[in-house]
């Protein structure tokens, strides 16, 4: 069994990203639970790796592929097997075009991912969204515009 | 033409849950846009007769059928064409016991319709809520019980 | 005892912004409760007109004096004793220069006012935002602007 | 300058629970910038120590001394000085019985400070709510109960 480092954490990310379902089960179980914070249409928990990993497709789509994370640190407590990777996160709707500053259009947050391992594998994540990305995200996340037209 | 009268708001309600539709489009135009309030996945304006129809069988089906609507007063400007009707809106989510408190479960507001009247029928609707009632009703709106698990 | 009319729901507002007691008490009830929506720091019914006063007077201090409302209509219903009148509502934070465009500094919003009329005065008026302006507005009467920065 | 340790961030929120302000200055900078995550009243950065403990009075009063943090596990970096620590936090509004259920009154959420630490004090923190506790506990912040009667 792998250690729990800083390292490790990056992989499991990484994996995520791989569409390579072995690399992906080396860091996450099968029947992980991830948690999306909110109340928005997406929010809640993802029961098992197939339905968080259809949660990360969907982001895709919506975001037209422009999703970016980037990572600013990572914290582990190996003994407990607990991580939080910190990132900004990044992300226009599928058909807006850059320098639009609509929060019902543009996602600019920095937000957390609490992991839970066991037996070297992610057993359940939460994410969290820092100072008050929770609230200007669920407009990203609605089916309008800033005017109530519905996108979605 | 008929004259906007109270009554004629009463009826124009009526219509909408009679299923016949040549009886709407008597009060109602066929191409009347729709807003309901917020940002959960249902907000924003619903366009066309059809649409807004499409979205009140969504209703029906996420309460399992116990949508209550129940009207405290009506309101006419019948010279300018506009209405408001005001009405207590209570439904439990499908499946969800009667008794059941929690605002993700259950929602219990005082509500209002803003209608725009032209040449005897409703060209444009918009929904409100009293109070907070926003914000509890878009916890029943979302997919999620209070625990976070998705319910939709 | 005055009729409900349209004139005289204007004519109520008017005397609010008059700096007069004796014609405010003509058209509002010294014991009128008064509820403004949402759950922020200056949510919740005001009781009485001198509390209700004196949030007309935090808006004009929080806004700088840039609070404006443009009636867009008004509706009576004589015999039961309502009133609802419709409104485009603007305000700046005090201090932010015209041209602000992020909703925790500029308020721009349709509302209404539903007013319980008794014996010609107003006894009970409660405030409602269309759209998804509960949401923004909110954030306009948060203590902070985009960044977290408390600004209040 | 002491290592950054799963236990001394432990001692660092003793200390400030200490009331102790040498203590304190051995964990916390004196310019430490404290977040309270959303939009309420009570949000936003606290800039220095003093600020932030006027923040945590507010809490001690607000909850007439009914806020308790249980925590979960800690995580740090210390090679970057972080530190992330995992509580439930539990809190009624003051005058509120036990058993009380309106998330108007009560606060129940699981929440993480994120910490950044130089030279072996903390210089900037960050609170995070879990799932959607960051809504429900805005209800706690408000001045309203779920009625809206002004309880603040």
């Amino acid at each position: 069994m792998s250690e729990l480092t800083v390292e490790r954490v990056g992989e499991a990310f990484a994996a995520l990203g791989s569409g390579d379902r072995e690399k992906m089960l080396q860091y996450w179980d099968e029947n992980v639970r991830f948690e999306i914070p909110g109340n928005h249409a997406y929010a809640g928990w993802y029961e098992g790796l197939d339905s968080f990993l259809g949660f990360l497709k969907t982001v895709g789509e919506m975001s037209g592929g422009s999703y970016l994370a980037e990572n600013i640190t990572v914290m582990v407590n190996a003994e407990d097997g607990w991580s939080v990777d910190v990132n900004r996160d990044y992300a226009r709707r599928a058909g807006v075009p850059e320098g639009e500053t609509s929060p019902y259009l543009l996602m600019d947050v920095e937000a957390m991912h609490l992991l839970r391992w066991r037996d070297g594998r992610v057993v359940e994540g939460r994410g969290t969204i820092l100072g008050d990305g929770l609230t200007t995200s669920s407009l990203w996340w609605s089916p309008i515009a800033a005017d109530g037209t519905r996108t979605a």
